[in-house]
């Protein structure tokens, strides 16, 4: 139960910090980590237009990788590469997953993949193990918003490694993202390609700003958090039987609210 | 391109093979393979009723498990666990993963766990890597057929292990199960449970023997397969860095026809 405390908590971390490109990781050879994706995605947070009905209000599978600065696999203001539109607007990983290969193969810039299962409710865990490597010590991963034309949550380049050391647990808050190439307004928008592509987006409670927005709440300040993620550095003693689940409900709907 | 050749196909594999509990494994420590799932589920192999929108044909996040004849994840002609049924009916895999986390913890039959991202259409392909041990070479998972009442395909206890090696390459088809949770005859039937629960059954081209079932095809013998997976054992050069795709193809809806 204790292991479940948050120790990190880095609201709206996004891709905002500086990803210290320069910091050199001298941790220990490996680690590895279970990262539990949570959905916070409810009625009573996001009443407006909440997805009801084909689809309800749900979770694609989490795609991720673990890698150095030479790969990016979104940033916050550039373009979407095909890759991460067809994922964004689709939930389709086979693009993805080929571009994070071929600069695994190329540039070596890419450790591993690592993917969870799709969560059926805008509420709800989905979880899997990733390893890190002092060359590879960044985490990226989506998880497309369903319905939606082509928004999704995800992490930018996180690093677990801390100059010698890697962290024990870090904890994230996740908001909306828009990846610039369809120009539907609403969850249940038709499909509309933005031509020219945009670059990708945060969507906050003003901005875009107007009303037919899914996520235009004027009266907020800031949206809450429509997910969240932890990942937790599992022990030696962890690895290889079985992946420890870390006392997490028995029913994947039940929220654990972390951040008090 | 070499290595794409199926070297050992075992058409209807299935759960109607013996596992062979019995069979010692000898082989070295661990071995890695490459999993790819590929969807065969076009409107011209399965005409009938083929979903085309809200939603359309596709196929959920793969669920799997490394483990020893100890565990079983399904099996044809037992009753589906709670966690199956909620993946079956839902895609859900929490509940699945819970027991499959259990199992590992007490009875320690659980090497690891293993999942790759949902396909968004009938056909295409997804991929990940999974570990097999000598005291756990066995390989089940599960993929659910979407829409369907509680439809899936899958593998019970496939051994990677043959004596004192583990196979190069394994092929097998698919074909559809019905978990016996939802009573529903077509793709898009409404929910309706089936109580009390019925066993795991394999659906075929004369069963269930009806003509609304989505799957009824009175001319044809056999059903096309609707899915097929490959397994190719990975080289350990290929181990560490980036997984390797074998040469898949770059779009995941270019059909690779394996077996000739």
């Amino acid at each position: 139960k204790v292991l479940w405390t948050v120790l990190v908590t880095m609201l709206g971390y996004a891709s905002s910090l500086p990803v210290g490109e320069d910091a050199l990781c001298t941790a220990e050879e490996l680690a590895k980590y279970r990262i539990i994706f949570t959905g916070k995605w409810s009625q009573t947070s996001f009443p407006k237009q909440y997805p009801l009905y084909r689809p309800p209000a749900q979770w694609s599978s989490l795609l991720g990788v673990t890698h150095s600065s030479d790969y990016s696999m979104w940033k916050k203001n550039e373009y979407a590469s095909n890759g991460v539109r067809d994922f964004a607007e689709k939930g389709e990983a086979w693009a993805l997953m080929k571009e994070i290969e071929e600069a695994g193969e190329k540039i070596q810039s890419v450790h591993g993949i690592f993917s969870a299962p799709a969560i059926s409710s805008g509420t709800g865990h989905t979880s899997t193990e990733l390893e890190v490597h002092p060359r590879h010590p960044l985490v990226s991963f989506v998880v497309r918003i369903v319905p939606s034309p082509d928004w999704f949550v995800g992490i930018d380049s996180l690093n677990l490694c801390e100059g010698d050391h890697w962290m024990d647990e870090v904890a994230v808050d996740l908001f909306p993202y828009d990846a610039g190439t369809d120009s539907g307004f609403t969850f249940s928008s038709p499909n509309f390609a933005t031509i020219p592509q945009d670059i990708v987006t945060e969507i906050t409670c003003s901005s875009p700003s107007h009303p037919a927005n899914s996520f235009y709440y004027p009266k907020l300040k800031i949206l809450p958090p429509i997910a969240q993620v932890t990942m937790v550095k599992l022990k030696k003693s962890q690895l290889g039987l079985s992946a420890p689940f870390i006392n997490l409900p028995a029913k994947s709907n039940e929220i654990i609210d972390t951040v008090s």
